[in-house]
């Protein structure tokens, strides 16, 4: 948060819990939260209505160098292959108007305006772009900074080993502001797991910078290139520093229990979309062991997916039904996960509803969290970083110009 | 249909082909849809204003009398096997308030302000309960006669030869009212699925009603029961008269083709609710083999479940991401599985965009069938049986009272 705000206190909302209370915030944080509160002086008030106070939500995984959104419909007549993927975006951004700048500034205002404070986004880097999409999306970042606490991960769509100089670019992504080095299936996309992961971590190391890899590999392979993976965090120290992204052969093994209990030993967070389509890693056998595991969107309406909206809790509730979470104390885990779990997963620091945390909060007309996440009812004010900045749905103030 | 309406041109609409078109309607029913049509006479004019065109949504499998739309929020704290839910949703039934003619009356309202005409709700029909729950679902029926097409069928949620008398109460329902006998996993819950099937074939053979049968059982036990079942459809000449609901097992057999093609032959559809936590029949496998598959939401927030909208499309999207369709011809076929593929597994008559069809049209904001599917826009307007029945997702005129 780069300037000043006013204080603000929020009076007359229920917590989780069901306790009614008043928010206290000021330099943009909560300073007190209870019944009774006085406010702070100077003061601007904000009656909510007896709405259910959420934390603001956290997307832990999207790509918005990549979105449409808001443009014309694009038209997906692509082929099934992962590969087919990579080639057809690729083909497409050269040759289409797509602009990562103008296009994650549009999405990202989206987030803002459905509630989202916090969000990790992947960038590609390549040997065709080269920075081009990063430099976008740190446009958007700068242009949000008050209100949106963005972490850019410089990711190696098209491979990195499998293309030279793709490394070089990644330093150079890194050395130009990217806060997290990426990586993408070192078996299946770079062909030799142990060089890439090798190269990875110790570029890593080298910056100083936490690693977050798309592990899509599926089954016996995944698990291999992930046990490969763990001994390098073993080996360099960097528990606590890495999220691995998908990982699907966690949900396909027959015995997947060593693989998770050294995960949790390793403090190696893992992020799901939770894709109706594919295995997933089990989410309470995670959270029972203390694995990490928190909620992301994955691409949004783009050439790869027609699919993903900026609502955390749709992505909530689209959690919960590939879990078959139904009780609502299970459906407040599918809320963790875009909340609570997703700030620890990515390490946003000063997260959640106490005093001290940044003030980033949303208030929605609903009787439970459960209710909130299959219901996903308008957002009836968004604050973020001590800023009400939403309301109804809609940016106000002076996002509504913001570029 | 019941009562007469008004002639209406509904001009400048786009059709999913992307031709601009208008449409003419009188007695309910579609009298031509082209470009530069002269008006009916008398007829009252509405400007689409470019919007895409869809024929009326279809609702292929949900159960109007458990749900607590539009109520206080259900707090679930359910065991996990299916006993469970049967039991607590029994014992609630008794104890609680819920009334099946409220609660359908304002599901169905919201189904219908959201674009869906025609609808197969099953009605729990059992031993404590007798006709309760059809009596109130057959005045929600006769209460949206002139706008929604339903058919009831009669479920026995409760087991049929597991629970005496049963059977009896089914014979009363049909003749009640109930247009479909419906049955219930007749090895797991009825524990004879010779006896259990003979039972249901012969009371529809006697009733000259259709059959509609949930069949939860897993794998091999779902295949044996699928082809005692499809050796009575043979015997009893009900070919393209019985669906099957849910059917995992077609989901989870290493080799479906035999049992694909034989439902092919003897036309017994499919109807899935695309749950992303079991397996589900081969979508595309289907559609190439002939085999009608369909869609539906199953139960909409109830004490089953806490999912489930009143909205087709986004039961198309859901459909969408559990097939992981991404391309623009795919998401064409989720689409179809809540419109034209619902209403021939079904047997809805008269339907469709074309003259003589019921007049059921919605139009949205929207590109394409694709975009309409995955952005779910608000209903701009919708038309049920040659009537406006809802603008921009609100009911209008007689509806907004009707009971
Ligand atoms: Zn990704
Ligand atoms: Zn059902």
């Amino acid at each position: 948060m780069t300037s000043a705000t006013r204080p603000l206190l929020l009076s007359n909302v229920r917590l989780p819990t069901g306790e009614a209370v008043s928010v206290s915030i000021a330099n943009g944080h909560i300073e007190a939260l209870g019944p009774n509160l006085t406010p702070p002086p100077g003061a601007a008030t904000e009656d909510g209505g007896g709405a259910l106070l959420l934390p603001g939500f956290v997307e832990g995984h999207t790509h918005l160098d990549k979105t449409h959104w808001g443009r014309a419909w694009y038209r997906n007549e692509v082929g099934p292959n992962l590969v087919d993927r990579i080639e057809n975006e690729r083909a497409w951004r050269k040759t289409s108007a797509h602009d990562a700048g103008v296009q994650s500034l549009a999405l990202a205002r989206a987030f803002v305006a459905a509630g989202t404070t916090r969000l990790r986004t992947h960038v590609d880097i390549d040997t065709d772009a080269g920075l081009r999409y990063l430099e976008g999306v740190l446009e958007t970042r700068h242009a949000l900074r008050d209100v949106l606490d963005m972490q850019i991960v410089a990711f190696p769509q098209s491979g990195m080993l499998v293309r030279p100089g793709t490394q070089e670019w990644l330093e150079r992504a890194l050395a130009a502001g990217a806060d997290v080095l990426g990586a993408l299936d070192p078996a299946l996309i770079d062909g030799d797991p142990v060089a890439s992961l090798d190269a990875t971590f110790a570029q890593a190391v080298r910056h100083g910078k936490p690693i977050d890899i798309h592990l899509h590999e599926p089954g016996e392979v995944g698990a291999f290139t992930l046990k490969l993976l763990l001994d390098r965090v073993e080996a360099t120290g960097m528990q606590g520093r890495v999220v691995v992204s998908h990982a699907f052969c966690l949900g396909a093994l027959p015995q997947p229990e060593p693989l998770l209990e050294r995960l949790a030993r390793l403090d190696v967070a893992l992020l799901t979309s939770a894709p109706p389509s594919r295995p997933v890693p089990p989410l309470k056998r995670c959270r029972e062991l203390g694995v990490t595991i928190f909620g992301g969107n994955d691409g949004i309406r783009d050439t790869w997916t027609p699919y993903g909206t900026p609502d955390m809790l749709e992505r909530a509730m689209l959690i919960g039904m590939r879990y078959d979470l139904r009780r609502d104390d299970e459906l407040a885990m599918a809320f963790d996960c875009v909340s609570t779990a997703a700030a620890r997963g990515c390490g946003f620091a000063d997260y959640g509803l106490h005093a001290g945390a940044r003030a980033d909060l949303v208030l929605v007309e609903a009787e439970t969290v459960a209710h909130a996440v299959v219901a996903r009812p308008p957002r009836k004010l968004v604050v973020a970083g001590g800023r009400i900045v939403a309301r109804d749905g809609a940016l106000v103030g002076a996002l509504i110009s913001a570029t």
